[in-house]
C-alpha cells in the first residue's frame, strides 16, 4: 500500500488541487479518515437524531454548522466542498453524479456530518499486535446487513450493517479491549462469534465487500459499520444527500490516537 | 440519607400519584437518574447539536420524539409530564413557575432531553473505595463556572461548569480510570489539580452548591457538571424551557453499571 506520510493540510491541498485523486487509504499516516454525509437542514436534525440514538454504527466526528463546509472541530480551514477526491450525489435515493467538487451543488441550507470510520480502530488493532488478514492480503472487509434494527428517528429507519474480520481466537480479548478505547470509530465489537445472532446465513457470502480468509481456529467477530447510516439515510430517499464515494474519504487533522476515549 | 430500593417503575408511580414529592436522592438506588430539559422542536436542533458538541457536559442518554413524553429507550411506559416530583417552568430565561405536574404545558412540538447525571459515576467511585467527604457528611458538591468555552451551536453558548470533589491524592488515579467508564455521566475529570486553569480564583468560594472539607493532601478534582446545558440554554432565553428542579431528577431504568461504556 503507497503511504502518505505527510500533514493532512498538505494531503488536502493536493486533494484539491486535482494532484492526488484515487482511494485515500494509506494517505495521512495516522490521521483519522472521516465519512462523509451532507443533507439539508429539513432532514439534519432527524439525522443528527439518528446518530445520537445509534452511536455505534454513526459514530459523528465533527457537525458543521448549516451552511458552512468548514470542520472546524476537526480541520480547521479545510473545505468540505473540494477536499475529498470524489464525491457522490444522491437525489431522492438514487445516485445521479459522482463528480470532484460540490461547489456548484453548495447550499446555505446544507449540514455537512463527518462520522468516524473503520480505519481508526483497524490502525490501533494492528499497532496492539493483532493480525487483520484482509490488511495483510490488500483485500477490503465483508459487510452485513444484519437483523438487528436500529433505532428509528424520524424519517430514518432500517438495519444495522456490520463489517466482519476474522480473528485468532488467542486475540479476541485484545481485539475488544482495544477498539473499545474508539468509540468514535465504531467501539467495540457488537458481537463475538455467531453470525445466526446477527442473521447472517452465509460466513462466506457478504452483501457489501470481499468475503474473507479465515485461518483454523479463527472467531469471525462483527463490528457495527459506517456504511448503515448511508443505507439508512438513503433509504428515505432524501431530495438531496452528497456523501463521500466509496473509499475516498475526508482526511482530518486528528491523530488516530487522539480519538481515545477519556 | 433515605433509602428506597424498590423497582424505579414503582417509584415512579408514588411520584405520579403525589405520594413522593421530595429530592429524588436514594431513591431508586442503583438506577440512573437524570437531568430533564424540555425545549420547543424551534430550538431543539441547536440543542441537540450543542449536546453533540459538549459530550463531557452534556451527556445525552436520552432524546425523545417531538410531542412525546415517553423517554422509550430508557424508561418505557414512563410519562416525563407528571414521572418526576418537581419541575420550573422557564419562559425567555426566567422561572415563571413551580410545579408537580406539566401536563398543562405539554404541546405537540416539545422535545425531551435527558442526560446523565454524577449520581452515576459517583455511586461508581464509592463502589471503588473513593472516598467523597460531602456523600460522608450529606452536603451538596461545590460548582464553578470556568474560563473554558463551551463550543457553540447555533443560539447556544456559554461556559463550562464543574463541579469539584477533594479526593485523597493516593485514590487521584483511580478515581480518574472509574469515571472514565461512565462517560454517559460526564466520564474523566476534565481536570486534576490547578483551580487557577479553570479560571477559579477561590476553591473555598464556589458558584453554585456547598465548599468542600479538604483533608490534608486532597487534590481538587473536577468533572464537567450537568448545570452547564441548562445555564447555557436559559441564558439564550427561549420562550419556553421546562426542567426538573434542582435534586427533583427523573429515575430511570437503567441500571447505573449499564451506563458503563462498551
Amino acid at each position: 500500500m503507497r503511504l502518505d506520510t505527510r500533514h493532512p493540510r498538505q494531503i488536502r491541498a493536493d486533494i484539491r488541487g486535482g494532484r492526488l485523486t484515487g482511494i485515500t487509504a494509506g494517505l495521512g499516516q495516522n490521521y483519522v479518515q472521516a465519512n462523509l454525509a451532507i443533507l439539508p437542514r429539513a432532514q439534519a436534525y432527524d439525522f443528527l437524531l439518528f446518530c445520537q440514538r445509534n452511536p455505534r454504527a454513526c459514530p459523528l466526528i465533527e457537525v458543521c454548522d448549516a451552511g458552512s463546509p468548514e470542520p472546524v472541530g476537526v480541520a480547521p480551514g479545510a473545505d468540505l466542498r473540494t477536499d475529498l477526491p470524489r464525491y457522490r450525489i444522491h437525489e431522492h435515493g438514487v445516485v445521479t453524479a459522482e463528480v470532484t467538487d460540490i461547489r456548484s451543488y453548495w447550499r446555505d441550507d446544507l449540514v455537512a456530518f463527518l462520522l468516524g470510520c473503520s480505519f481508526t480502530f483497524e490502525w490501533a488493532l494492528l499497532d496492539a499486535g493483532v493480525r487483520l488478514w484482509h490488511v495483510e492480503e490488500g483485500k477490503g472487509v465483508a459487510m452485513w446487513r444484519t437483523s438487528i434494527a436500529c433505532r428509528p428517528a424520524g424519517i430514518f429507519n432500517g438495519p444495522m450493517v456490520v463489517s466482519m474480520r476474522p480473528i485468532r481466537a488467542v486475540d479476541v480479548a485484545k481485539a475488544v479491549t482495544v477498539s473499545a478505547r474508539y468509540p468514535g470509530a465504531h467501539g467495540a465489537p457488537i458481537h463475538v462469534g455467531d453470525p445466526a445472532a446477527l442473521g447472517i446465513d452465509d460466513i462466506t457470502q457478504p452483501h457489501y465487500g470481499e468475503a474473507q480468509f479465515f485461518a483454523p481456529g479463527d472467531i469471525p467477530v462483527f463490528w457495527a459499520c459506517g456504511v448503515t447510516p448511508q443505507a439508512v439515510a438513503l433509504a428515505a430517499k432524501p431530495p438531496l444527500m452528497i456523501t463521500h464515494s466509496p473509499g475516498h474519504m475526508f482526511i482530518t487533522d486528528l491523530p488516530n490516537a487522539s480519538l481515545a476515549a477519556w
